[in-house]
């Protein structure tokens, strides 16, 4: 818990929110600046700014909690050209992250004029380089992985 | 595994890919059009179009990959004004989901010329509804999670 992160208020039930659902390691509750109807955030108890400052323990809920929001606004349509939704975690100011505490977005998207719009330039160097970036991605992953191994 | 689902042919081995780590359960590897140096995809390896497709465990794995994946990639920075990392998980034609089998991407956001450029448009309904929606939600989750319960 951080003492100033309204996020980490909200879990204390020091602010109001609007929950939807909570374990002891997770929080669900409705996004109050919603870019879409049902705009929902899931978030770890922890406080850790980024993705990577949070154990992996308290990760596993967060998928499963966000699926199932999914279910419950009724965004299970099959067609892939209908309705949808994404889920997005945003690290660091440039990353378009306003809160510093890890939070996922589940946010419908049911029309062009509401919810996430996405932009996606080429990257030329990214795919130029895209077998050197592999390489000294794949050896570095496995360094991370061998000094802090995945168990589930 | 559908026959025609280009991600389970990686998966089996059947058109080449950039892979940086597998499991049982979970693959990572390159995405082939990078939109930046670095841009990683983790999928589930049961095959599923949308995240509500994919059961609770092949979904476990996927952040803590996910995180050790932005490790490699130098992107634990601790400035919240430094580089940073987007998670992004599509659903749907609309959400700009482009093959249909579940994919997270990894994307590293290092300068603002690359990596994704994210439009929050404001819903009005979605502020204005929002105890209204969220009452609705509360409910339709606590039906949806009895049925499913959430078990880690």
């Amino acid at each position: 818990m951080s003492a100033n992160c309204i996020f980490c208020k909200i879990i204390k039930n020091e602010i109001p929110s609007l929950k939807i659902y909570e374990t002891s390691k997770t929080l669900a509750f409705m996004d109050i600046g919603p870019t879409a109807p049902g705009h929902a955030l899931v978030i770890p108890k922890y406080h850790g700014a980024k993705l990577h400052n949070i154990p992996d323990e308290h990760l596993y809920e967060i998928l499963p909690i966000a699926k199932r929001i999914a279910l419950a606004l009724d965004l299970a349509i099959e067609s892939p050209e209908g309705e949808g939704y994404n889920v997005l975690q945003n690290n660091g100011r440039i990353a378009h992250q306003m809160v510093d505490h890890v939070h996922f977005h589940l946010i419908p998207k049911r029309d062009s004029t509401s919810g996430l719009v996405v932009g996606w330039p080429e990257s030329e160097e990214g795919k130029a380089k895209i077998k050197e970036i592999h390489a000294k991605l794949e050896a570095a992953f496995k360094a991370v992985e061998e000094s802090s191994p995945i168990k589930i």
